[in-house]
């Protein structure tokens, strides 16, 4: 509970116990009963954003408007397009002075209505509410009062990352992490006696593999210098990357994760990889040849993961940085990557011929295209041994959406062949929230199955605890 | 009540209060709750297709026929498709008799269960029992009864386009207009002192666009005249069309609207656009020119839009006059314009680079490809301050439809970067009833929000009311 | 009731009356009345893949696994999915021994959980329960019993085709076949005097387009010898297609069907249909030149179509045998084949153009591509007499993916409009049930109309008897 400023007796955000479930008085009852198995389960977190520093080095959270808005595009990208300057929620701000801070949170509380029907606002309440206890619904005349006791509360020593960890029930936490990364807080959390819960890296190495962008050169000497090995060639390339792989995988690593504009791997045959390769080292590639490039080497992945069995994770379809002067002015990851449509069936044709079905290959398709999930991944995913449907990504990460991925899905793939849900977050106090958002989705789902009479009770509630359980430890080899 | 020449008695049309809300009972009783809230507000028409003369001259409408009939392509569309050929409803018929009049009301009686889950039905129910005050269900046996009471009802003072204008609540009317119109009627309107309501013309210049049309040069020669403006130069076309802006702002108009095949908009090079508009002109153009040329053109009408701040709306996406054997006989418009698929994300880049973030610039785009709702247009309108979305539009301005919008629409942009109801009709009687299926379906929409606990009671009455009123205002700059 | 050698009282399948009705317990009540209305009337089933020898030699089926598992794609796919081999259920395996298909049934009973939210458990469950009086849950414990109780049912009389043909109601049943069959088992249930049933053929004549196929010169051949006419030629070609269709009509065929990644037909100009013919026999033609051969010899089907009146249907985008490696070992048809998106509106402009208002032509067009329903095949059903929306095929014959069929289809084209259920099967024992789920899915679907209030329940009633009587009678003229 917090003390207010303000003599009148502002609204206080409440937490309906029932929320997202299905208003139909029968199917919300199975829901609970569902909801209820699921609730308190452990929280497996395969693919984020988190850094691992955190976790090493346990220090406490920045200020309420650096740890709940600035690095939150979904936040920010919401009060932009409402007219509010990136710049005044601190976005490529450095350093900003306490007064910014506070200005910028006070625009979050008083744009707080733009937010509705959107599942930023079902995680910031649940944060704020319930992992915060700071229960105020902001707003103008709330901001000072909420961003005070949002400061207090993450100064005290609960709410330190690994505090969190712990109350969050956090069973594994997967960081995102560049392939010549050294992993050195992963290393330390892995050394030290007092911590005893997990977390792993992931391998991504988009920027080694985009061939046609002018900084291509620069990262494959960074990888060259910390492998040792000369990637002035494709066959080093290979050499160099599987040598990364090992290390990550050696650290804890169980997937790679790959995010391109679409998703063709397509093998090269050597002679004419190695001039490609060339000629993009050169700069001498023309976009079409960097791109195939880019494929060869995606394929390359492929391959490897077929050899070390880091499972593969693609994240396709994103028009990165889609306005460029905000970009050149604020940097990357600001909330302005927009969705396009994918192809699957074509695009991931030779990679299936070639690992489909091979016993060490997993890959995990996500899409923001949702056409493709009745058209495409479920079809595929419901034939190949290897190929898992991720869950709904990125925008598609709230109620209505999990609704309609689940019924484009389920009925070609069923459940066992889906990821289980991942946060794929930077925003570490929402973490219980989305997985919770997710259950909750889930158990809609399942429910209204179950009043149809198209599974029973049981088969619900095996399936529901398998969604958060045995199923994304299978899809990522956990 | 309409007295009956059959001695049976016939069924009649019941409009059920709680019609579009949801069947749950708890969800129905918020819906009906919202819907009260928004019922009778004033109806804001911002796009739509009824001439201004109607209300300048204010005479009586013409036939049942001619009225509801014949001009009604959603009606005629649907009766061509079980067979019924176009001209035995009018189209294309000058001055069709009294018999053929009333035998084309008659098919329409007789096929009315074709209309069966349309919105069209919901629709003309409406109109008849609640504007006309004829509630006989249309069958073979009614068709006389209720032509006859339609056409003695129309007769009557209290059905002329003014007396129907303030009985429908309207708070603002827009029509569409040609670049070279004189705005005549909204003058006159302007000017009479007699006369409440506020019809604004909008500016469509599409046909001035297409260059690759065989017509274009004849429109920009009918241009040059009207605006005394050479436009044998792209300079001279941007100085005409400034011009012919200005004009129609200066006579209220709040909106530019086109309707392209797609929606790129691309700036040309000023050597390279008068080298491509003299080539056009004199005809030696190559199709890939054409566009080139057109989204040099669309692109020109951004910029105006982001100086002279009228509001740019985009209806992309149709292939008009699909059938040619029938435009060739009856004309265009009549009912076999089909979607294709649209792409924004790329497309709208150049423009959204040049004004996304410019407070002048304002865009909002309609589609009837319901995959760029959640996929394309609400990530870009929920980052790009100066863009909206769209109503759902022509084939999806139904009530299904209409929640698969919100549905897809709202996680990721909220409701405030929607456009509000555009019923785009020249159907002048179901104007409101159009309003009315949406504000029905937002309610059903909102009240599951509130069931669901992810809004409150109030959040969702204010949302709401805000759709019908501030948001369109907002979006039109009404 | 299936005596059980297991001591423990195994779970069994309990058949809900109210399955796939909705929760909401006045939509339920609405739909079981509409339900009831339709549930025992005959089936109708004018496209499917069951072999006329099957009730002509009115044979008993052989083993379980040879009926139940093995030919079922859906089934064996998701097995397939989740790492079981092909071979082991019995997918190109000839003459298998008794233990090997005993040993496939039990893998399908220990995965049972695999077809959790699939419609595959839907239609097997029910098989087994009520076609079959098998009642147990197939699993690890029982699939013995299972197996046994099986074998033992289908040795019994009542369980031949012709028996299952009268219990199941079946009005017509429509197989599929080569354009140079002989129809002899047609004509055999036609000349026998002890059967009264309706079997008839349709003609498929797919791989006589597909002129860039190795195959396709062999075909021609085997034409030519099946008709003695010359096929050396485009209009040899046609003479033989026209004579073979004839044929098919003679032996009660009402349909022709064809599978092409795109549904494309535009007319060739004689002398360059014969060049391309040529070049293409003479194996010189390019994949372009033999794709736009393929859509000129499409297009003269549609054009035999508008003059001998058998129904044109499509089953376009699918890419047949996505993993090559399995169709080298186990042959085509083993459920890898995976849909890709279709577009309509453009490639249906030419024969629309030409056949789209002639009373004589009928096409109707299915896909697996959703979002054509709602953008472009709602729409041109909406409009052209000669056009039906084909009803959700193959991967989506499936209750959830009916439900936003009928969503995404009835407000733009009616009811009427559509093709009525086709359950494109081969697997016999599931005809009814999978015309049940339909029925039970339209029910659903109209008596949400009917709780909202769109339409009269009487209204909904005849809507729900004509969806499986005259809609499908008249889109396929049985």
């Amino acid at each position: 509970m917090v003390t207010l400023s303000s003599p009148v007796a502002p609204p206080r955000i409440a937490l309906h116990p029932d929320r997202l479930l299905p208003a139909d008085p029968a199917t919300r009852s199975v829901a609970r009963d569902l909801y209820a198995a699921v609730r308190d389960l452990p929280v497996i977190s395969p693919h984020g954003h988190v850094p691992a520093r955190w976790l090493a080095e346990d220090l406490p959270f920045p200020d309420p408007t650096a740890l709940l808005v600035t690095p939150d595009h979904y936040l920010t990208r919401l009060l932009h397009a409402r007219g509010v300057p990136l710049t005044d929620l601190g976005v490529g701000v450095e350093d900003p002075t306490p007064e910014r801070s506070r200005a910028a949170f006070r625009l979050v509380c008083e744009h707080w209505a733009a937010l509705r029907g959107t599942p930023v606002k079902l995680w910031l309440e649940q944060v704020l509410a319930e992992v915060l206890g700071v229960d105020l619904v902001p707003s103008a005349a709330t901001a000072d009062d909420v961003y005070d006791a949002v400061a207090e509360r993450v100064a005290e020593p609960g709410f330190r990352p690994r505090a969190l960890y712990d109350r969050f029930r956090l069973d594994v936490l997967a960081t995102t992490d560049d392939p010549c990364d050294d992993l050195r807080h992963h290393a330390a959390l892995r050394d030290d006696p007092t911590w005893h819960g997990r977390v792993v890296p992931t391998f991504r190495p988009d920027r080694y593999l985009e061939a046609g962008h002018p900084a291509w050169a620069a990262h494959l000497d960074a990888l060259a210098e910390v492998t040792g090995t000369d990637t002035d060639t494709f066959a080093g390339w290979v050499r160099a990357m599987a040598d990364r792989r090992a290390y990550f995988a050696a650290h804890g690593a169980v997937s790679s994760d790959h995010s391109h504009r679409d998703v063709v791997m397509a093998p090269l045959d050597p002679a004419e990889g190695e001039r490609l390769y060339a000629a993009a080292l050169a700069g001498r590639a023309t976009p079409a040849e960097a791109t195939t490039l880019r494929r060869g080497l995606l394929f390359e992945q492929a391959r490897m993961a077929s050899e070390d069995g880091l499972v593969m994770t693609l994240h396709p379809g994103v028009s990165r940085d889609h306005h460029a002067p905000s970009r050149d002015r604020l940097g990357p990851d600001i909330g302005a990557d927009i969705p396009v449509a994918v192809e699957l069936t074509e695009a991931l044709r030779p990679v299936l011929h070639a690992f489909g079905t091979h016993p060490r290959f997993r890959l995990v398709v996500f899409t923001i295209d949702e056409t493709v999930f009745s058209r495409e991944l479920a079809p595929l995913a419901g034939f190949y041994p290897s190929l898992y449907v991720g869950a709904p990504w990125w925008f598609l990460d709230a109620p209505d959406a999990m609704d309609r991925f689940r019924s484009a899905v389920t009925e070609t793939a069923g459940f066992a062949k889906t990821s289980g849900f991942v946060d794929d977050t930077r925003a570490y106090l929402s973490i219980p929230t989305r997985h919770d958002v997710s259950r909750r989705a889930d158990a809609a789902y399942l429910a209204r199955l179950v009043t149809q009479h198209r599974l029973t009770l049981e088969e619900a509630h095996e399936t529901a605890v398998e969604l958060v359980t045995s199923i994304p430890r299978k899809a990522f080899r956990l």
